[in-house]
């Protein structure tokens, strides 16, 4: 295992990534730096996790811009956000033990300290810890609940999933096919296109970087589109748009190809919303909270039954190689959720 | 009453108006002509309609552009399609006779033959023959069942209504005053505006054409707005998503400020339909046709109490008038619905 290039010898010590400064184009190393200190001993009601892998999200790029605009907001200087899984090495909490896995959104640090609100305990038994963070995580939560709950698909039906090989559409399309949909996607690769259809069952999938995609969508949906799940925004949903099918839903998931640009563009297309009585709509996945175990025990009947596969794209690396992996992912070279594994997951 | 610029002398014969050119910018006198010929006479099931009223509808801009999207398209050469209210003046037709009044999209042109496909009888003991056309015809149903079926506006909840004195949204917005909720309207001209909160009942309106629209508008609705009525698009939908409420509802009823577009152009900020987990959605009158009835009753109901007024812009003029009444309706100069009233309506 690499020990990542900001890794080795600090093992001791609490690393932290922290925002240098607000990103131009996608964020990179320039952008952020790493703190070191001493490791934080537990205070009353609290517990100390050792994090054993950082989420690496695409909306990262959204709460380092510099607007009011959003929910979260990380500043030159802050720690960065973030949704981390690991283990307690220390509890002065009732409910928490050492040696418990958990997840939450604890910051982008090797270390970190809780009083337990906003803490998950991860279940192993169900699935691996890096799942957590990702198929059997928020990632794979929205996939399921958007497609069974909010787009609803029926047999039969032409789903559509931009972005598909991410850590949600990979996740999204598999669910719209158990439900008895035609399910294409859209990824940025030939390889990509492969693994979409050869592994994850998708009925057919297109790199959207070759041809004039308006074409290659319409001799793909010849019946348009019922329901559209985007996580991408941009010419991609744009395109899409013009396809959409009478009464059809665009679920709004996502608009990575957006976080970055200066400006945000909105999908001009909008207006066969009208024409179709379709309906383009919002969803946040923590408005379905109480209903995760319900979700996680029906998708791990999946997985026992082959039906589903959880696909994760784990990075070997510390804390200092987080805007590495980020850049990565911004560059579309994963295939599943990606997952940033710090050394101390292996010991 | 004026005979308008063309109407003069020509009273006995056919006047049609046709398409001359696909039009740049608004369309105007240029992009038209009027062909003239013998009145036609009924053949065998049919009735001849003398038209007494034109409808001058914002949506025709988009039809007679270069593109073969729309599900209507009028080409140079065409008679231009639109809907008229006029009287039977023969009748070929089992189910109508001489004197009646009807309605129906029988094209821009003084006198039509009707096989009956499409037309509808106006009864003017309900509401004049204009008001067929208008705030008891397609503009006022659509508002209507928009406003109950779609948008559903709860007691105390904020409606925004983008383009309130136009003929739809001058109905819209009192039939949300209706259901209790607050009403905002965006309009062109403080007079219009004037127009709007003493005369229709607005609560608030704004004029769009003056200063910081974002913030004129987040003060008046500082609790977030749960349905935007859009008639507009561009600049002024965009501004209003910026306010949308949790789990709001942006109806789209047309798009006017983009139908003589180049090229359309979207909401840039339909991200925050995703953080509001609110919907935009599209909605076509004619899938409520076996309901006009019911909503007009409803309707008539309001009328005599006086609650909800039925507000026609008439223009006296003949067929070749139609291009100037067009423009005039494109720069705003309309309250409620535009008419133009031909020479026969007063015979």
């Amino acid at each position: 295992m690499s020990k990542g290039a900001n890794g080795g010898g600090n093992e001791g010590l609490l690393r932290q990534l922290h925002l240098r400064r607000v990103p131009e184009g996608i964020a990179g190393p320039q952008d952020f730096e790493v703190r070191t200190g001493p490791i934080p001993r537990t205070g009353e009601g609290e517990v100390l996790v050792e994090a054993h892998y950082l989420s690496v999200d695409a909306a990262l790029r959204l709460i380092v811009r510099d607007s009011e605009e959003f929910l979260f907001r990380v500043r030159p200087g802050d720690l960065v956000r973030g949704s981390v899984a690991g283990k307690v090495i220390e509890s002065n909490h009732a409910s928490y033990q050492a040696g418990e896995y958990v997840l939450g959104g604890l910051g982008l640090q090797s270390h970190a300290l809780s009083n337990g609100e906003g803490l998950e305990k991860c279940d192993l038994s169900q699935a691996p810890l890096g799942a957590w963070l990702g198929g059997f995580g928020v990632s794979g939560l929205t996939a399921y609940f958007a497609i069974t709950e909010e787009c609803k698909p029926q047999p039969g039906q032409t789903v559509l999933v931009n972005g598909a090989a991410g850590a949600v559409g990979s996740i999204a399309g598999q669910i719209a096919r158990l439900a008895g949909a035609r399910v294409i996607g859209l990824t940025s690769s030939a390889e990509k296109c492969r693994w979409l259809t050869e592994t994850l069952g998708y009925h057919a999938a297109i790199n959207y970087t070759e041809g004039d995609l308006y074409e290659r969508l319409a001799e793909a949906a010849p019946d348009r589109i019922d329901v559209i799940f985007d996580n991408v925004g941009g010419s991609v949903l744009d395109e899409s748009l013009r396809l959409i099918a009478m009464r059809g839903v665009v679920l709004l998931c996502g608009s990575t190809s957006q976080y970055a640009a200066e400006a945000m563009t909105g999908p001009n297309n909008y207006i066969w919303l009208g024409t179709m009585r379709a309906r383009m709509q919002g969803f946040v996945i923590f408005d379905y909270a109480d209903r995760y175990a319900e979700a996680r025990s029906r998708m791990a009947r999946w997985i026992q039954s082959g039906d589903l596969k959880l696909v994760e794209h784990v990075i070997d690396g510390d804390v200092g190689d987080f805007p590495l992996a980020f850049e990565k992912l911004y560059r579309g070279a994963n295939r599943g959720k990606m997952l940033l594994r710090l050394p101390a997951a292996s010991n």
